[in-house]
């Protein structure tokens, strides 16, 4: 295949940036070519958790279709919500938790959708579907997408899954994820950065 | 959960058939009570491949809301392929292959598609995924299913995954696929018990 983008939804939060790079990583071990790419500047929770596990944030587009015609979604499939010029691309693979609406394809594609917290629990099982394993600092971000979509499992839509994925990464990660989740939704609270405006 | 019916597209051909049984029977070793049902008379192939696995025909449906709120739909997901009600039913669960489109959910729900020849065949993975064995007569139908839908794997939407999933189903229900499979085609397109005016 030729090369694709993966990217969550605009306005990321942490598990549109994350999710985008768990599933980059999987298809990069799949043999795929794929890059992580983002629609907007991580937040502030999202800052936290790159700079506590070290990684680099992913490239900021505004479109897509000078550089590929495929891409692949994560976070979200509605239209309105993805890059600019997505009625000029093909979906070839989107990985979600959320309702489907305004999307539709002209060919079959692959897609994933569970109702669960996150889209980072949903592919916690299709790294384990495909028997590739993650990478600790990979674990810790996941870890930190679902603790963000779940408000460290107090939301309503947190579901047995997402408990148990929080855990099994939290492992991988070697890593207290409930005194780290505090402090990482508190960074997300910080109104220190944001503009009088806000 | 309360009861849920799961059915193929209207006129169904043998996926379509055969696909809610496989995944009413996957759901069911899950502990969900769900019925497999049909949206129109099996047509002769699919007759044939009942016949020979001693499989019961499902019942027949032209409604679902009457009986149940919510739904799984495999081999479709398109409205005007659907039951004619399927606006006022929730849908749950979706197993397909085909291209998404005239389709939109209030909820999150659970999505499964993959770009392959056939609904059995993502099945087959599914089932693997949720270590549920697969039944003997279960097997040769799924494999009859992949078969339809591949013409014996001569069709251009054949896959890889396609063909092994036949060799593998085929071994379970211990049967010649290739000897099988032409016997089941030609019994789908013999004339003999149309009427005048097809
Ligand atoms: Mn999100
Ligand atoms: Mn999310
Ligand atoms: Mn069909
Ligand atoms: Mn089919």
């Amino acid at each position: 295949m030729s090369k694709e983008l993966v990217f969550g939804h605009q306005n990321p939060d942490t598990d549109a940036i994350v999710a985008a790079m768990a599933f980059a990583y999987l298809q990069q071990q799949l043999g795929n070519d794929v890059e992580a790419v983002a629609l907007g500047e991580p937040n502030e929770e999202t800052s936290y958790a790159l700079r506590h596990f070290a990684a680099a944030t992913p490239r900021i587009i505004k479109e897509a279709s000078s550089e590929v015609d495929s891409v692949m979604l994560v976070d979200h499939n509605e239209s309105q919500q993805s890059v600019a010029d997505i009625k000029d691309l093909t979906v070839t693979h989107v990985v979600d938790h959320h309702r489907i609406a305004n999307f539709e394809t002209v060919s079959p594609l692959f897609y994933r959708a569970e109702p669960v917290g996150c889209t980072s629990t949903i592919l916690l099982s299709m790294f384990n579907e495909n028997k590739v394993e993650i990478p600790a600092q990979l674990a810790g971000l996941m870890m930190s997408a679902i603790i963000s979509d779940t408000l460290l499992m107090k939301s309503p839509t947190t579901t047995e899954k997402d408990r148990i994925a929080i855990k099994t990464l939290a492992e991988i990660a070697d890593i207290d994820f409930e005194s780290y989740g505090l402090e990482m939704l508190k960074a997300g609270t910080n109104l220190d950065d944001k503009s009088e405006a806000e």
